[in-house]
């Protein structure tokens, strides 16, 4: 189906040769203190580092600008910055706008319940789905969690894996226009595709792009043409060369990368991405994790665990409120500002709540408090189209089937 | 379903630690002059050297007494030592009289159109399958010869693959206790299986193993998995850890050595094996090929195009008559011999033939003219076979669909 010879050129080109040796740890160079890798995230992250580093491009006006013709709006996460580099989205948007369409593709690890973190990039991506009217794949890499974590076995990470499609079905996307793709259970869908792929990766390539060593599993190594399949595989369901656009963490580039390298050569599009900062959990710095249950406030939370969790977070501000009445808080590395400003405040409420801060007059139980009333109501919402969830997955799998399990709550 | 901590130990112990470095190539060692991989054989094979390098077995002549006590008879193939080496095959037959059934496996890399060489190792197979009563799984690994040679193209394997699976077919295996699995149609049974080996064995396991190098391709590396994940598919089948046999020939065995490495630690038997010797294709000598068409007799070929190939093979003998009568030939290093002793002469006529040869009263025109006759009817009733195989596809995939292929006649 897919000729060899078709070479499709377009776009932006890549800043440099994908496949050179990426630092997997920053923290060495004396200016840049962070890490960002699929399987890690620490540090302070310089977000401007990081697009030089990656070679990736900045969300620029102009391209906003181009959404914005389409969209007729600007959505808040482009104005924040929260979605703030990217690959060939100007190229996306030009296509789309000339009436070729693309497909979204975007996924989760399964290997914990879903946070508020989680969900930012999903309900961006909700909301691509909705303005633009297009498709979208959503994989769940059960394997890699397996592959890549000693202490994860597959069953447990079964029960993972159907919370969070029942998470997934409770953002909203259209079950006639999505598809979910479960590793395990789908592996026909992207087996041949994946095999494309991995003939043109060398183990040299893999070890520069993903750091492997000579103790790494072959599962590990074998993997990342099973992430990249979906990529391609939009191509086939149409059976003509598909764009497709990735709204992702920037962790996942490097999968990108080694996949944007080879797609030419097997008669595809390079998969364009638009990629997310990180948003911190409410107790530590860096990502949400849920590996860190207290850290992190989970769509299966009771309200009143929520309520507790905020409550106790680490926050910008001073120790004792006559500090903070004096010298004022760091709204700039406080979660509790973060999560308001991304997902409840309007611009506006946002700016005043930082110079307010700033200027010693908010308090942090204030903010906090705020942040409470607005999210238990939203979490609450979203428990209730998780219990509708349960009768709706067959309508979204990309076989049609249901996952056959039991509630587990 | 499988429990880590179920340690099953039985029947031989490996003679050394599977995982140690295995020569590729054992041309380097000054007593050794031959190549056995599962990509590569080469050289004059001596078997002897190969059991103590592989660290397998020979079959003793008390095994073959368990047989006769199972079987009632001796099966020529173990007589004539065509199969000559194993591992656990001895407890393979004490569980089997203690009630605790074994399956078969064994497989076919679909890169070619089958050749009588091919055969024998199924013809055994089918032998085990009717003596024995048991159940048979065949797998075509079409994603290895993918992945494993930079010629060959995925629609190019699926013509193949289609051919192959009409010569299983036609070789009568029973529809009722036989599964095909199609490695890129099938993977889905695999996959889970394949995840838990691959996560237990280390690059540097499968570099020493396989020879892997960082020009390998990662799906070069992956691969391994799925061809050891029959060996444990039995026993989800079958909900309990259930044996299972291997007949092929012995280039294989490094997958079964790291199969066997990483069994007990999943909870499932180390799968036992029957190695076969390699049959000489009729122009080369090694392994009859099917990437050398000429050297080789096809289950497609023409019955007159299999008398042009025999006339005009290779053979032990003199090159005049006069030289032939004088000194006699040498059935050891002949093919034509060889195709006669294994498929179509009993003991007594196979011993006269060389001892006639030798003591120079047979010519080779003799020998070509009897192994025509036997060869052509045999193979015609192949063909026979073959085309009533065309309807019986569904009953022998694991999925129980047609392969939707067109006759490619």
């Amino acid at each position: 189906m897919i000729n060899e010879n078709n070479n499709i050129s377009y776009g932006n080109k890549d800043k440099k040769n994908n496949t050179q040796i990426i630092n997997q740890n920053f923290i060495d160079n004396k200016n840049i203190n962070f890490t960002v890798t699929p399987w890690e995230v620490k540090g302070d992250i310089d977000y401007n580092k990081l697009i030089e580093k990656f070679g990736t491009f900045e969300i620029t006006t102009n391209i906003i600008e181009q959404f914005k013709k389409i969209t007729g709006e600007i959505h808040p996460f482009l104005k924040n910055k929260y979605f703030f580099s990217h690959r060939d989205l100007d190229w996306i948007l030009k296509e789309y706008q000339n009436g070729n369409k693309f497909y979204l593709y975007t996924g989760r690890g399964p290997s914990g319940l879903i946070h508020l973190g989680h969900l930012m990039p999903w309900l961006f991506t909700k909301y691509i789905q909705d303005k633009f009217n297009v498709k979208l794949l959503f994989q769940l890499t059960d394997d890699e969690k397996f592959l890549f974590n000693d202490k994860n076995d597959l069953e447990m990470i079964d029960i993972f894996t159907y919370e969070n499609v029942l998470d997934i079905i409770a953002i909203g996307f259209d079950s006639a226009k999505t598809n979910i793709i479960i590793d395990t259970k789908h592996i026909n869908y992207l087996y041949p595709i994946s095999l494309e792929i991995a003939k043109r990766i060398t183990f040299s390539t893999a070890k520069s792009v993903f750091g492997f060593s000579n103790s790494s599993n072959i599962g590990m190594i074998g993997f990342p043409p099973i992430q990249s399949a979906p990529c391609f595989l939009p191509s086939v369901i149409e059976k003509k060369p598909t764009p497709v656009l990735i709204p992702a963490a920037i962790d996942q580039d490097p999968y990108w990368r080694i996949t944007r390298d080879i797609a030419e050569k097997i008669g595809y599009y390079k998969p364009a991405q638009i990629h997310s900062k990180f948003i911190p959990g409410l107790i530590n710095n860096g990502k949400m994790s849920s590996s860190k249950p207290d850290s992190a406030l989970f769509t299966k939370d009771d309200p009143e665990l929520i309520e507790k969790k905020v409550k106790n977070t680490f926050t910008g501000g001073q120790p004792t409120v006559s500090l903070q009445r004096k010298l004022g808080g760091n709204a700039d590395i406080c979660p509790v500002y973060w999560y308001l400003k991304y997902l409840f405040d309007n611009e506006e409420e946002s700016i005043q709540r930082y110079n307010n801060c700033k200027g010693g007059s908010l308090l942090c139980g204030d903010c906090k408090n705020d942040l409470i009333k607005d999210v238990k109501p939203f979490i609450k919402d979203i428990q209730r189209k998780r219990e509708k969830a349960k009768d709706m997955i067959k309508e979204f799998m990309i076989d049609g089937k249901d996952l056959g399990h039991k509630d587990k709550k």
